[in-house]
């Protein structure tokens, strides 16, 4: 109740209220490097399944790419689960949560989906992990009274993603 | 006291239900390097004022053990909180938030806690930051169905820590 | 102006032409990471300015923070760097240096930057680093015909920075 | 001769006497993590082999296991190799090899262990590294006078390690 | 003009001349660590190609050494680039870049080859990644003032190299 | 004495007793990095001790320097112990140790005078660490029968160092 009229009253001057809930030094958080990793995800998983479908590749070649895009697709799942970790433990404020009540459960999930999209080489899982982390980054925003939109990202796999509209 | 009770009801079947929460492949999840990764920011937080308090050494040398300190400090608060991430993204599953309601305020309270000591060399701080580690540490091996203890770490700081009693 | 009929005639196939410079498999380059790695070189100098304009802060304290930030700066003045390193080698072809031909004397000069940015907190170091990636950056969208805009980064240092117009 | 005495003399008051070997400032040296390591090693191994019997598995998810399990193999390894060597280079003095003159052989002999194992998925050869970390282990606690016991470890492989007997 | 007439009066006292190009604060750069790092990259692919061979081999013993090949290969030739990146940006001068023109051009050629080497197991890309190298190094010791001398590597794949004549 | 007729005799067949000691497959292993990280160490030392004798210099620039050279003798340290450590357990066998029995005091003393030189900014440690390396250099040269010969490095602090006659 307090907290949304305090919310009312930032709106008059939006920036004040983003000094109030951040402990100074504070660092240049963005979710949308956590983004591209989760898309990387996505890309490398793609890779993989055209891989596995051309036969006519020769069996050392096969290796080769198949161990790198393993490597690629680990590394970067790994960088979105640490950047989400870093904002989510360094920038949300229990105050966030409060407001956002989904927020730690979200988080929990896109560690887990971060997992999933590491064990197996399913889009499905690297769909979810794209989609958690546009639903995190979407909160963030809001927090930082930042409008956003959605736009196709300009590259493959060219998926749906949620942008701050500056 | 609920708390209790539920205990004794695990240990009808304790294994069981520890594979039936894990998915195979799992790995080796060991709260002892948290453990160890907080004991050395205290260490350091302790090397640190120490290292103010004396006015005798050259302004050289106090500059290379400051900022050796400063950083094995960054080091190891980064890597307590990376474990503890791990093991709650990788290993505790849904069903165990339910049973430890706790655990996703812990588990981002050990995140704020490792800023913290990362960015003052508090002492305060560091405490704070392996007690939250050593509630994780209970939790955890409760899970697991197998006994704790406490004992302090064979190690300056000497703290009291939270072992499995094997 | 040039530029512009280029650019129209770009449009009548834009994707093919992308591919043709494009081997595959690629992966996703987005130049933001560097973007944002640049401010946050920004950021620490002017931390790194305001905390040394602090007197009154405590001797071990000041230490702890100018360590922090002088290893930040370093960190993402390097990780700009690499970004625009991969961006030039994987992404870059000979042909796009042919229509841009300032784009190796520019990647130089990012480079450069990035190393007086971590030589010296001179914050006027830190600002060309800014602008030289933002300037590669509006090259590089414009090799994959995607609009790009000027705005506010929505963080301080709050510098305009060049993004794509999706 | 002489170190015997002085060993003697140390039985009365063990601790003053890790400092009489320790030069300020010291670390935190816990070979634990050394042997969670290479425990680590030996889990990769089997989740290995159960991969190789599995001949249902499709061909894309089997490259994606094993490339992983490889590389946490390698990962875990090397850590273990590189802790052992932290604490030899580190903790352990001239006067430790002379009461133990079998260090020197046993810490090259880890070193060798942790390539064999990394070169090959021969499960003897992760045996032999853990069981060679637990000797050095052994050895560690003597030297700091902390007793030590013997215990399967809490997880899979499940294998009989030494721990401090705190 | 100038730069002829400057380098002509550098002949006479050659170590003068080095610290008239190079900014202090100057670090230490040496090719000879990108060198070794490409030949390991040949080296690899060598192995790569022994493996492929051998038929006899057991599948789980040829994944793991493949996976540890491709990673290594990966690994030295990023580390290459990442070497050549470092002394193009903090060593090479825009006065040097006029006296050798052809330096940018074979800078982005030596990212594209270790791009090539990284994403195939051809032996002639690795070979063309380390000539580029040694021919980068040519340019390197002239520049210095160095002598260089050609010889083969002691080690495999023994590739002629260029070296310092010291 | 004995060492040049055991050397005399190797000379008869050199090339298989290589091979005889060197289990397929093996690395490239050259002790030139550690040897010039071990160089690095002494050149931070010597930056640092310059910066220290200027007081004209304002406190940012200094700190922001000071914490980098640190950084960077830390790094160089930690490769060289790293780079010798590799050597040691990957290349030396038995045989040699057998052949140099002071290997391993060697080695040892190597790992605590790279600890020394990151402890301290004593240019007498860096010194020492920079000789035991060429010594064990020297070593690594017999054992793999290449001739060595000594020259100073072509840059500062330009310290006699061991090289391969090649």
């Amino acid at each position: 109740m307090l907290f949304k009229i305090v919310r009312k009253i930032d709106h008059i001057k939006p920036f004040s209220k983003a000094k109030a809930h951040c402990d100074v030094p504070c660092g240049i958080y963005d979710p949308i490097t956590a983004q591209i990793d989760a898309l990387t995800v996505v890309r490398m998983m793609d890779l993989m399944a055209g891989l596995a479908d051309g036969d006519e590749k020769a069996r050392i070649d096969f290796q080769n790419s198949m161990s790198r895009y393993v490597a690629v697709k680990e590394d970067h799942a790994e960088k979105a689960k640490h950047e989400i970790r870093v904002i989510w433990g360094d920038f949300i404020k229990d105050a966030h949560v409060e407001k956002y009540p989904e927020l730690p459960g979200l988080v929990h999930k896109i560690m887990q989906l971060g997992s999933k999209s590491r064990q197996s080489a399913d889009r499905e899982h690297g769909l979810a992990f794209v989609e958690a982390i546009n639903e995190f980054a979407e909160i963030f925003w809001a927090i930082k009274d930042v409008k956003t939109k959605k736009a196709n990202a300009p590259y493959a796999p060219g998926l749906e993603m949620v942008y701050p509209d500056l």
